[in-house]
């Protein structure tokens, strides 16, 4: 079968954590056996999501605080109105940056750039469990 | 053929509408019959995204609010200069969420968070007909 | 095998310059002679993103002077207070956007819009040489 699966879970303090997830990615990788392929990145709710940047600490801060800037958490929010949530900005965040990405496979490593990692995003405002779907379609 | 596709056709309002595609990709999966794959979904067009969300008509709002105050329709933009359009702000709000995202199915079903549905916004300014593609990869 | 791939190697002037890939994406789908897929398209690197629009020079304007207003140059970045560089704005825009997008193959073609292209965008502040992988799963 072409698809190989592998669910990562991890629990994240939310408020923008941003955690590294390509080693594990790459172990899926590995163990799929994949020489050429693509791995898909997919992680599950309506408050996180998936893109690729430097994983470095002042890269993490300067995302985090571009984020409270351009969309921050106290505003006048019609999601927090009409449901009681306080996490109306986690949504908004989530939705503009978006829950997947596509990462080459080849000679089966991962064909990132040197200082590019794929990271997950934790806009939610508490702790919480995540699940990310990995797929290695070769 | 590993390859299984389907098109959705629908008519928008345009202005930032909001559509929720997810019953429409779940039934191109049935239709498929795929127990594990991904389902790759493009919306065709320059002023039109696909993103995923908590389909609820307070995030709705905030997401329009969201992008009319960071990429508002009121600006000097060179686009509408240039060519007498007046959807510059759609462009750049497209270019900025952008046209696809991949979902992954596990065990026949998409594997969506609760409260996630995968939405197209028509950022254009007036009513239009859309296509969306959806490819089953298994 | 059901992965047909291509690199793309180029040279960017850097500084926000998008590249329009459509015509080299084209030319891997043909080569590929893949009639029904996906073309995959990722950039490597975490300075650069990939996304759609229509590259056009009025909207491509507007996206550079959109994304130097929401996230700009000169401002006081973590990244580049502790690492010395001075590409900090270059991460930010780049992890906003995303390094891939999956485009859909009907009939042996790209199912683009009339006026929608793929490209890159290089933020980095200066001249680089770049890879963007485009596979075609079939």
């Amino acid at each position: 079968m072409p698809v190989h699966g592998g669910m990562l879970h991890l629990e994240t303090a939310g408020d923008g954590q941003v955690v590294d997830l390509t080693e594990a990615i790459r172990s899926v990788v590995r163990t799929s056996g994949a020489e050429r392929g693509v791995a898909i990145v997919f992680a599950r709710g309506s408050t996180v999501a998936v893109t690729t940047m430097e994983y470095e600490p002042g890269a993490v801060a300067d995302l985090t605080d571009l984020l409270e800037r351009l969309v921050p958490r106290e505003r006048s929010w019609a999601h927090n109105a009409r449901t009681g949530d306080t996490n109306a900005h986690a949504h908004a965040r989530a939705a503009l940056i978006g829950p997947s990405e596509s990462v080459p496979i080849v000679d089966g490593e991962l064909l990132l750039g040197t200082w590019q990692q794929v990271v997950l995003v934790d806009f939610d405002d508490r702790p919480r469990q995540r699940e990310v779907t990995v797929q290695v379609l070769v």
